[in-house]
């Protein structure tokens, strides 16, 4: 067998066998296999796709490139979560206290955010002394005490994805379904969580733009759970404007425990709520939706969640202080309010625009080599459907920075305001895909 | 600009600009493009295609690469001549000293040999003491005081087409008709001849397995010729056997000699008169074809083709002694005669599978690295459509190595013979294209 042979067969459209897949993985991941032969694999992947079985075998070879971790020390069954990034997406943080306060055990490993979306780790981070690296033996520890740990990606874990990640940056090959799956399911899969709820986002602040792509994309990635023996689910839900109102590190923060007080936005609210009853479903506390939902709205009016955000991060090494009173945040210099020039009714906010304007307030990084600032982003007073008068206050913008003028405007004109009434809104949640 | 946006409008299947195709190719030349972005859009043009103005724009990119050459300085029009290579084929060295020897001035530059197929300048290498690297004005000087000079590529002509195909070797994309067709003509181009014959061949001993592809590649370079204002023209030729008996470097020099004597196999006399005459046209040295022809044939017999080749081997260092005695070239250790096993008529001869047989003896290269054995190879005794009794000769091997009997039964078996009578010849060429 050799590389050669294998590009030849995907780009003559041919199926690529287990062996040939797996030569490819063991072999880029020793450094046999060399940049340039695994790009030109990449974009004949992208072009020619792969079928069910190639994308399993991709997934599993990934998978076992690198640590597999085993939970199967902490009793009962262990879940994950996972977005597909979006902007203001701070629903783990809200869910995982929500859950885990009623027996589920959450095991993640999450991202940093790159572009117009933010990650879950950096907004972990701007609470000051939180650790994101916990070692594999505090991770299960905290795991099985607490019922919840968030750690970064852990860096034994899946080289393969690590690199193929690096290279289709660079080489035109980033969304294509069967890599993208397989990235994300390899490393979910070897982090060794029981049960797997995907959050798949369509919309212009989505990687997805369309329903379509999110719904195969989402489909593809229950089917690599149906091959490989695991209880995968999957939402798709909209990314058009952003979800809840905080979007930038510390600020949402500030939302998630405002939402975990049951004060949160209601789009927030929601969909932790609807993707925690699913995940309880999915670790079996509960057996039916309607219950765990009512099981998590309780220990939302009760405290139990919110005392798990802060049971959590202080086992991770947080400053307590700041949960128990987040006036003690960092607030950017800057607080520069965006008004209305027309009335009506807002008709979408463009969440690209949002996530991209807060990036460029310094919430977010344009490059890896950027350091974010914490206290950066962009707050909105309105979201789709609500009635704005003119000069009504539409957002307010936090940053150090002081050219700012420009993201105010492209903020301002994130803002479709018409006439009309916004018909009945539809729910954030499209379809969930078992 | 930039590479990443140049790769995803060629997946995207949008047409490349001149621009976009200048940039990748300066880019890539300066080492600011890497190997593994370059793999990544071969690929996508490889799947994608190229029409004919990204051609254009491909070849010229490439054809400025590095140094053109100027041949202005040689009165009359200069003339090249270029083959996508087969088995035994050493037209090149019979028709230019035909040519050359009635006025015409080829300057042509010429590759080695890899896999199945010979190389000319290996071929000329066998001939102790010629000289395959002749500087530019050494060149120049011969072309335009004998009528001919053939070398080696030189190194700075098209560095771009030296990086890109050594690339395509080992990424998958070597047969891609954009890439093929933008290879060789860039080079061609540069090396500043002013009318240039392909020979582009079809068949199980050629690049093209087909006569389709065969005149697709053909009508591909002649195209490329007219965008760029060449006289291009393009032989479809048969290279389902070897062209003429000798496969291997000094027995095809022997070949040559008998050829320009007159006493050549009847396949290749024909195809470099009918080439021959074709390049004197295009030189405009002759109105007609057939005169062409007529002043070839003549200059064959009384000697003059001959003495232009003594000439030309005496300019470029060869030793002429083993041109005038051929008895004084080396010859194998060992030669294996190959006989019939039965009777009938030669319906086909695995050009493909001479090929190797040939190289496998030690008159071929399988890595670049390889060194070549000047004496090996094989001299068919039978060609298609000779009858043939059992035990009669079929063929002769020539090795120094003493492991040649998995050898000598590919040779036997690469022969078919049937009882039948072979059905009336078809020519050798089966289209020009102009």
């Amino acid at each position: 067998m050799d590389i050669i042979e294998i590009i030849e067969h995907k780009r003559d459209k041919k199926k690529l066998s287990q062996k040939e897949i797996e030569f490819f993985i063991e072999g880029y991941v020793k450094g046999e296999i060399k940049d340039y032969q695994a790009s030109s694999l990449l974009m004949a992947i992208y072009l020619n796709g792969m079928d069910k079985d190639e994308i399993a075998y991709l997934t599993e070879a990934m998978r076992v490139s690198g640590e597999v971790w085993d939970l199967s020390i902490i009793p009962g069954i262990k879940v994950d979560k996972h977005s597909t990034g979006g902007v203001g997406d701070k629903v783990s943080l809200i869910l995982g206290p929500m859950i885990a306060s009623l027996g589920a055990k959450l095991a993640k490993m999450s991202g940093r955010g790159l572009g117009h979306t933010g990650g879950t780790i950096d907004k972990l981070e701007s609470i000051p002394g939180f650790r994101v690296n916990l070692t594999k033996e505090e991770f299960i520890k905290q795991v099985d005490e607490i019922g919840m740990a968030i750690i970064g990606q852990d860096k034994n874990i899946d080289p393969a994805d690590k690199k193929i990640y690096a290279l289709r940056d660079v080489t035109g090959t980033v969304s294509s379904i069967p890599l993208i799956s397989s990235s994300i399911m390899s490393k979910k899969l070897a982090s060794g969580a029981d049960a797997i709820l995907l959050d798949v986002k369509y919309g212009n602040g989505a990687f997805m733009k369309t329903i379509e792509d999110a719904k195969n994309l989402a489909t593809t990635m229950v089917e690599i759970g149906k091959s490989l023996n695991k209880d995968v689910k999957a939402e798709v839900t909209d990314m058009n404007q952003p979800l809840g109102c905080a979007v930038g590190n510390n600020l949402e923060i500030k939302e998630v425990i405002d939402t975990l007080k049951g004060k949160g936005p209601k789009d927030i609210t929601e969909i932790c709520i609807s993707s925690g009853a699913i995940l309880l479903n999915q670790a079996k506390l509960f057996n039916s939706i309607e219950e765990a939902r009512k099981a998590i709205i309780e220990n939302v009016n009760n405290g139990k969640a919110f005392n798990k955000f802060v049971e959590f991060v202080k086992h991770q090494g947080g400053d307590i202080s700041y949960i128990l009173d987040p006036s003690k945040f960092d607030v950017a210099k800057n607080i520069v309010e965006v008004y209305s020039t027309k009335e009506g009714y807002v008709h979408s906010i463009d969440a690209l625009s949002i996530g991209k304007s807060s990036m460029h307030l310094g919430g977010g990084r344009e490059t890896l080599d950027d350091v974010i600032d914490m206290s950066a982003g962009i707050v909105l007073n309105k979201k789709v459907g609500d009635k704005v008068s003119k000069n009504e206050l539409l957002a307010t913008l936090y940053t150090n920075k002081d050219e700012f003028w420009s993201v105010k405007q492209n903020v301002l004109d994130s803002f479709i305001i018409k006439k009309e009434k916004v018909k009945e809104e539809h729910s954030l949640t499209h379809e969930i895909i078992e």
